[in-house]
């Protein structure tokens, strides 16, 4: 489907159009929100607000969608305006609110006109705010798009009504609303000659992609806060309406700066236990220690040890990859303070290269070096059974493989284009990944992979080929049936699987 | 009171006696348990043990608890023939079992005779197994006292029966059940004329210094394994002898190996865990930001981030300060693998150097320095209400203060001794440690310190102090009260307080 932007004589008559329906939904009593941002939390969220209503059942809202009228973006739009979701997930209940609130509700729109944010009660922002370079390892190198976040908030304080509640929801380094954001709001609006203060809040998403997309919104806990007292009441009383607060009850911070941190924090910590397994990992490897029984004995401590992560592949995505390097980034450069976070800007590196190791294995076990072999890559997106390419670790890996000069057929049950590698050829399933393969490697834990028979997987195969499992996915018996049959194989954190495939060397004692 | 080492004569005497118990108890159908080190571990596991009962309530087991013939440790065989808890607990529980076996049920008992080993049917391994020095940095620098370990487990191996079961408790580097244990019990037995396999398992605590020190023991979670299958199957009848795995199933691990790395993995998990916080403490204060709200408002998601930190003032105890250290050693010297434990090694140094941020909080309050100023240290021990010393983060703060030429008055309502401080007089309550503070540091959470209202600590010191709160026990509202009467004040990871003391620099905007 193609989505021609309008030119400047269509979004014109598009906009007045925009204005009727505006006018309409106001004298049914309701308000206008504007949802700045169509990417993978904005339409979700817009979705969500649309679909809120009053104790009858009435939609509170008439909501606008806006994105950036370029062939990037605008396809969001016309996807939008056609009652469709511009993203792919398996959540059935997306689709569902948004073909409901296109055709039905008739109150969710999307809009390339700027002016549209003079309709709005409240603008909720769902732009990026992305580093440059997610590999860095010094406070120094950080880089973050911080114009195209500026850009945004100009544009709103350039049109907003005075009165409007702008609710950040971009993930931001802290300090963002009040150093930022502020200002800028601050000086659009007096160009405008608007000089009362205005209402700005930071309320951050929890959006979980898979298939509770839409519940991770409405169905969760939110931290808040507004740079003022009167916009922290107006921020609670708009996200109150849209989620549900009797089971998940709004936590107000004391500053937008806590709040704006927390969200930073919280994808830190997971951030650096994942990169704290991975270390352990490489050991317990070595020492032959199957990894995933000892967490499990060790998840069994319910309340303090019962998160503790698994071995894997590495992380992919776009939060946990960076939202530590914005925070590292607002300590040097917004708050001007000496602290370096050195744990978790580490674990964003050891996060960064992990896929390095599963590169090793295959390296360990391809006999003669990989140099020519052809190597069946099972997996792309970043999570099971979610068509997510961004940030994906397969993508250093595949990189690696190139550059080792192996031939790399990949296959992802999810994924048909892979926009970060267009150039790779993806094969159409399973069985034509495997027909040439010589190596095979498992990154992602899809179902369709959890349940290959190894007998499948020998007779698709044009020898017995070495295997390196880096998520868990062939059960022990699986591998000893594979091994049994000519297989080499090792697993990420399958220490006790060294009889399989690569012999670590042996330890003095003869114990390996 | 004195307990005073038997002599050789006596020695006998006793042990010829110690036999005939151990006879009677024979013939009433009961096994014989030694454990061997009655420290924090040994003795409550003894003591639980010989509470361990069949169906019809008669006990299963006569218990002999062994302990090295030397000042340093006899006491603790004295104290228990006595009937007396050899180490001071909060849990009542732990004078009441070891009151019953010694006094009732005559099935505890304490020796120093290395021949109580031929004995017995089962013998558990408590003795420690220490680093020499907790403040390493390179894993080439790590020393731990395997001697002494050594020396436990070849005493066991002369004089054990040729059937008995080892089962070794200390936490110990991954792989010493194999690789140190086993061949020293085998060369030990071959010198008897033993050729036959022993039985040996790992089985290690995980006992909690606390009010729940006993049921910390047989109502918890037990990971275990043996060094082979008679090992473990023997190793399983006797943990399931005194605890109740109907709540907490055994998890057999798949080798000691794995046994030995869960327990070093799930400290060391905990330990970066600490060190994590600490450097977001860090930044929290300087951006002025209240992080035990933030903290709370992440804990809200149950099940991936409900164990997150809050800031603190340092780590103690035996165990979260060297077994990632232990597990280093390990990968370094029994494996030699070429594994460095980076985040894990820099944790641990992190949560050692902590108290220090504590002191430089002091530093900047004191107007005019620290030397000749009266400083009250309110806290020794590590955990609260624990009357536990062991590696108190204390240690460093106070020795940091003294070189810095103040006075220091330390107080702790659990403590009267201060084993690893013995020169450091201690006030006898915290008015006596008030009376002259010109500063004051709350390092640990007891009760006293949590109650004592900011009108009594303005009453007991000369003029208004600086408070330093390392461990949130002043609330806001007492912190604010204490600076309306004029004290300065800061609190580690209360960057709210900022307009209560020390004046970070301001920002550029004026936000600081």
């Amino acid at each position: 489907m193609v989505f021609p932007i309008p030119d400047e004589t269509e979004q014109k008559a598009l906009y007045a159009e925009l204005c009727q329906k505006a006018q309409w939904h106001r004298d049914q009593g309701r308000k206008i929100v504007i949802v700045q941002g169509l990417g993978f939390v904005g339409f979700a969220v817009a979705a969500v607000i649309a679909n809120a209503t009053d104790s009858s059942g009435h939609p509170l809202y008439f909501v606008i969608g806006v994105e950036l009228p370029t062939a990037d973006s605008y396809w969001k739009v016309g996807k939008l305006n056609d009652g469709l979701t511009p993203i792919v997930s398996p959540d059935p209940e997306l689709p569902r609110l948004i073909h409901e609130s296109v055709h039905e509700r008739k109150n969710l729109y999307g809009t390339v006109s700027e002016q549209a944010y003079s309709l709005a009660d409240i603008i909720v922002v769902d732009v990026p705010l992305d580093v440059i370079g997610r590999s860095v390892q010094k406070p120094e190198d950080i880089q973050i798009d911080i114009e195209s976040f500026k850009a945004a908030v100009k544009v709103i304080g350039r049109f907003m009504r005075h009165d409007a509640l702008v609710l950040i929801e971009t993930t931001v380094p802290f300090g963002t609303c009040e150093q930022i954001a502020s200002p800028i709001l601050k000086e659009e609006r007096l160009q405008r000659g608007i000089s009362n203060p205005f209402y700005l809040a930071h309320a951050y998403e929890r959006v979980m992609p898979g298939p509770n997309y839409v519940d991770s919104i409405r169905l969760f806990w939110r931290n808040f806060a507004g740079i003022d007292k009167a916009s922290t009441e107006k921020a609670r009383e708009f996200l109150a309406s849209f989620i549900d607060t009797d089971s998940y009850p709004l936590c107000e911070l004391e500053s937008t700066v806590s709040s704006e941190l927390a969200k930073l924090l919280e994808n830190s910590y997971r951030a650096v236990n994942i990169a704290f397994i991975h270390e352990w990992t490489l050991l317990a490897e070595q020492a032959g220690i199957n990894l995933f029984a000892v967490i499990d004995s060790i998840r069994v401590r319910k309340g303090t040890h019962d998160n503790i992560r698994f071995p894997g592949f590495g992380v992919g995505g776009y939060c946990l990859t960076k939202d530590s390097l914005l925070a590292q980034w607002a300590a040097s450069n917004l708050f001007e303070t000496d602290v370096v976070l050195g744990m978790t800007m580490d674990a964003l590196n050891i996060n960064y290269k992990m896929p390095l190791h599963t590169f090793d294995l295959l390296d360990k076990l391809a006999v003669g070096g990989l140099k020519g072999k052809t190597i069946a890559v099972c997996g792309i997106s970043y999570l099971p059974e979610i068509p997510d390419t961004r940030n994906s670790p397969t993508e250093l890996l595949v990189k690696e493989l190139l550059k080792a000069g192996a031939n790399v057929v990949i296959y992802d049950p999810c994924i048909s284009k892979w926009p970060e590698m267009q150039d790779i050829p993806l094969a159409q399933n399973m069985s034509s990944c495997l027909e040439q393969a010589e190596g095979i490697v498992f990154t992602i834990p899809h179902k369709v992979f959890l349940e290959l028979s190894p007998k499948t997987l020998l007779d698709s195969v044009p020898s017995p080929p070495f295997i390196v499992d880096a998520q868990n996915i062939l059960s022990d018996d699986k591998a000893n049936f594979l091994h049994d049959h000519g297989c080499q194989l090792f697993g990420v954190g399958k220490g006790h699987w060294r009889k399989l495939g690569y012999q670590w060397k042996k330890q003095k004692d003869g114990v390996y």
